[in-house]
């Protein structure tokens, strides 16, 4: 498999960043699952005790759909560094929706403690669809 | 110390977001310097081959200052996931001012990959002014 490409679907964290309605960027950590085409992140799980449609990153989403995904690697030896920087559209699946279904076996799949089941059903799921990929480092 | 000041200044990586001139969100992972007050973070080390200048997130400061800086910690566990996001305004600092050379020291005194050398002396530094900060999760 191409190396970058084996990154973005191994990756157990990435940060999503939106754009807020004054032009401010808004960050937060996210799992993710990557099919080689799409990335699919869930807006909600158990510890965060807020409704997903008041979520930032989800009003962002709905106001204007750029998003950038970082997926990168820290080591105190500055040779091994690298990111892979996506940038795309975001959407939202909503549950009722047979993608959602998809997108999430894919992040069960992925991640044990969404199967274990910190992963509420009828949350909806962001869609990225993947306008460029720019890496940079030893990957 | 307050844990959350603590956090901000023992990580050894950042993400920083910033926008760009169509509305898009851009990110990088940074190194930084934080004082408590402002943070700091270099444009340029050696394995980055560009001029500072044309980097993404100086062509986007340069254009509009709002920025996030998200640290975060990730883990299995997700019982022990946290994050602090920053917001604020970054500006640059350039080679000429005092502030860089207090800048540059911190991130020596920080990363002793910088002190052995791999921080350009006549590079500019962004300096972020905080707004806001958001923290979440078991910190």
């Amino acid at each position: 498999m191409d190396p970058i490409q084996a990154k973005l679907k191994e990756a157990r964290v990435a940060r999503l960043a939106t754009v807020d309605a004054e032009g401010r960027p808004h960050m937060v950590p996210v799992c993710f699952a990557y099919d080689g085409e799409v990335f699919y992140t869930a807006v909600d799980h158990k510890p965060k005790q807020v409704a997903p449609e008041k979520l930032a990153r989800v009003k962002n989403i709905q106001r204007s759909p750029h998003v950038a995904l970082l997926i990168d690697h820290y080591d105190e030896d500055w040779s091994k560094l690298w990111y892979v920087l996506v940038r795309g559209k975001a959407k939202l699946v909503q549950a009722s929706n047979l993608e959602h279904a998809k997108a999430f076996r894919a992040l069960r799949a992925k991640y044990p403690q969404y199967a274990a089941g910190m992963l509420v059903q009828d949350a909806p799921i962001i869609r990225i669809n993947v306008e460029r990929i720019i890496s940079w480092g030893k990957i």
